[in-house]
């Protein structure tokens, strides 16, 4: 047998047999049912006393790696399967105050063959030649630090390049310093309600509005408030008074569509400065216009440094880049790098620097442009069939992002239809699934992860469904 | 001018052409200063009205993005550099309950000559041309899903790996659903604290103790007790009744070195299933092993199911994966993948696969056994070295992981003492600094992050320092 065993290593002659052979079988080198040669002959190769090796093989024996067969030899016994794990469920119980379930996600089913779930980019579109080229230069050895422990607001060429986009892109003035870079909006939103939420504070949220912000505030001890939105968006008077945090969507509601009028961000902007509420403002899909011009962010307004601002990357590249950002006032600054310090320390450097290469290098703007061009051509052909096929649904005006919701103009249980659209291969998301108490009945489509040529056969199909569809095709035989 | 304006996008032709110019700007193809043509020929070239062209202007103008020179043309204006952040510090202020401040990182200073900083492995032993090919083999189109949202426990393959890769290395009896990936140790901490900790609860830590996890807790509204440890661990018998929580370091008690005594572990379990509290257990660098056996972990003595088990590859590979998992009973498993989704979603699937291929593929075994030797001698020269140099430190016995620990014989201010070694060049650390109460003077010694032939040098400088050194070079002259 060919043993390596390392017999000038600390430690007694024994014991590093003991390795070599435990080494051997956990590589794969001896395998199941594999038989040692008898002790005395790898004494012999070892040179080394023979007791030497049988006290390594009855530890093995009796560890159960080795198994002796009595009058025969000693052979590798079954370990290759990892150990059972203990039977009974534990224990241990969460919090009392601990409700939250995990909700199912989009990677966990396969797509129906009319996919028009909200939130999903098209992955086919990202140049994945140019960024695995790019985060393979920067896995070079001796880049980065990787030994160390990095910086929690991301790596400075990163910030840099997301200053630079927002502050074009979008009119959010910030310097390098002032961003925080995430493992997108989740993560984003979760360090602001650290630093922010005491038990007991009401948070305003929309409604219908982002499930995982009202239960991620919750979860912290939160009064969660919903407050009813309209077709300019949140309606700011419905914020109560006593309110620590307003989580709103400006660019595009989530999920009804509209945006965030600029009376109401003034309102809000006003709202907050008189009774010292804090506004988050997710601009989660705004690079994907549809009109000329959008309106100005809630942080461009601020004059008085009451905003955090909220991107991510998910959307206008691809979920699987883990990345977002936040915009913070500075006297927030250090309680949200403490806050990722304890989240979970800060983000991979070599990925990050990538990334800045990725934005700074106009690979981002050219993805966007090429991407907004697929949207467009999609959104058209979704607006087209509701408004061709679908007459009971009324959209929601809107001008950006990857999904438009239609309501019912005759409530009727959107859940339910939803779910027997996805029993015939169409997934489309139900309006009510958003709310919390808003007595809302309609429709979500998202076009970020169809196929652009399976919008129309889908919404044909729908429709036929819902009773309103072209007819089924004639039977042959007649005209 | 080449400028490419596509007239039949969606909108009228003057937001084509301002979006063109928009374009043109941001990317830099029209640079600061650069004069643009008159809008007459500009709308000759593209066959559009001249006031098309004027109004584009006229609006990239009130935007600042040009400037109108009279009598003369107009041009790009200044505006490549980010916009001005706000000047005021912002007007919000973190809760009342949130104290942390961010620590200093490892990786935001230049490593000093003689560098026996703490918790750093060495990343020049990690192979990074491995990795780079291993991420880079996953980082394809088609892989992994990208465009959708992924499971929060982990991509299966990974957790299939660690749970064969802990069952087979430390005994810990874990399926691949049992098994949660993180962004490390910190973030596995952060869930549990989560779905564990109400605000009041009482968690037992060990002191002196790792900081990051008191502080964690704390940030969560416990009431944080720290308990002693001594050359057996923890002192199990000072853990209050009441506990919710005990965090604990069995392997390589953080940072005095010790193993938690088996005594210790029975007793530790035994409380903990009378008292229903529970048990984490951070087995941070346990892989590196200097003795022959290593205990069984509190997860495979744990009959009852009240242990979480964390693990990291921070120490065992590096820190810039941002990689470690969590064993939990299964009881907690939903409520983990809860905290999951609200923290942070899930993490970057690409990346998983690429490391469970180093763990199941033998890579990981190999790199461990690469480092433990190098660390395995710069260990002896740390001991040695102090044994020789410094006799009024005494070296706290342990068998495990990439630092030691040594108490001044007769207390000492070593927090000075490390501010001085560090103006001399020497980065070691005070035992104090990881105390809450404990009354120790000591320091510790990493010996992840020097390079082998400076240990020796850098004890030495430490001695000439504190004066127990070999006498400095005898002048020229002297015999």
């Amino acid at each position: 047998m060919d043993l390596p065993v390392d017999l000038d290593a600390r430690g007694d002659r024994t014991s590093a047999i003991y390795r070599a052979l435990l080494d051997a079988i956990r590589s794969g080198r001896l395998g199941v049912g594999d038989r040692l040669p008898p002790s005395r002959s790898l004494a012999r190769d070892l040179a080394v006393a023979r007791n030497t090796v049988a006290t390594a093989y009855e530890r093995l024996v009796a560890e159960g790696f080795l198994e002796a067969r009595v009058g025969d030899g000693t052979y590798v016994a079954e370990l290759a399967a990892p150990a059972p794990a203990p039977r009974h469920p534990g224990a241990l119980d969460p919090r009392p105050g601990w409700t939250f379930r995990p909700l199912p996600v989009s990677g966990e089913t396969e797509p129906p063959p009319y996919d028009f779930r909200v939130g999903i980019p098209d992955a086919s579109l990202f140049p994945f030649d140019t960024w695995r080229r790019l985060v393979a230069a920067e896995l070079r050895g001796g880049a980065h630090h990787p030994g160390t422990y990095a910086h929690p607001a991301g790596h400075p060429q990163l910030r840099g390049a997301i200053a630079r986009y927002l502050s074009l892109g979008r009119g959010v003035a910030a310097e390098p310093d002032d961003v925080l870079v995430t493992h997108g909006t989740q993560q984003a939103l979760d360090l602001i309600a650290r630093v922010l939420i005491e038990p007991g504070d009401v948070v305003a949220v929309e409604d219908p509005g982002y499930p995982f912000a009202r239960e991620l505030f919750a979860s912290y001890g939160a009064r969660v408030v919903p407050v009813p939105v309209d077709g300019d968006g949140l309606v700011v008077d419905a914020v109560p008074d006593r309110a620590r945090l307003v989580f709103t969507t400006p660019s595009h509601q989530f999920p009804t569509g509209p945006p965030l009028s600029l009376a109401r961000r003034q309102a809000l902007l006003e709202f907050a400065n008189r009774h010292r509420v804090a506004v988050v403002e997710d601009d989660y899909d705004s690079e994907f216009r549809f009109t000329e011009r959008p309106m100005e962010t809630l942080h461009a307004l601020d004059r008085h440094g009451r905003v955090v601002y909220v991107g991510t990357f998910s959307k206008s590249l691809i979920p699987a880049l883990r990345s977002g950002y936040l915009v913070a006032p500075r006297s927030l600054r250090d309680a949200l790098l403490g806050a990722r310090q304890l989240a979970d320390g800060y983000g991979a450097p070599a990925e990050q620097v990538a990334l800045a290469r990725f934005v700074a290098d106009g690979m981002l703007g050219r993805h966007l442009r090429r991407a907004l061009r697929a949207y467009a051509e999609r959104r058209e052909l979704v607006l087209d069939g509701i408004a061709r096929l679908l007459p009971q649904l009324e959209v929601v005006p809107s001008a950006a992002g990857l999904h438009v919701a239609a309501l019912f103009t005759t409530p009727v249980d959107d859940a339910a239809v939803a779910a027997t659209a996805l029993e015939h291969g169409i997934a489309v998301e139900a309006l009510s699934s958003y709310a919390v108490s808003a007595p809302v009945s309609g429709l979500v489509f998202g076009y970020g992860a169809t196929a652009t040529q399976a919008v129309t056969p889908g919404l044909e199909r729908l429709a036929r469904l819902l009773g309103t569809g072209p007819a089924t095709r004639p039977p042959r035989g007649r005209r």
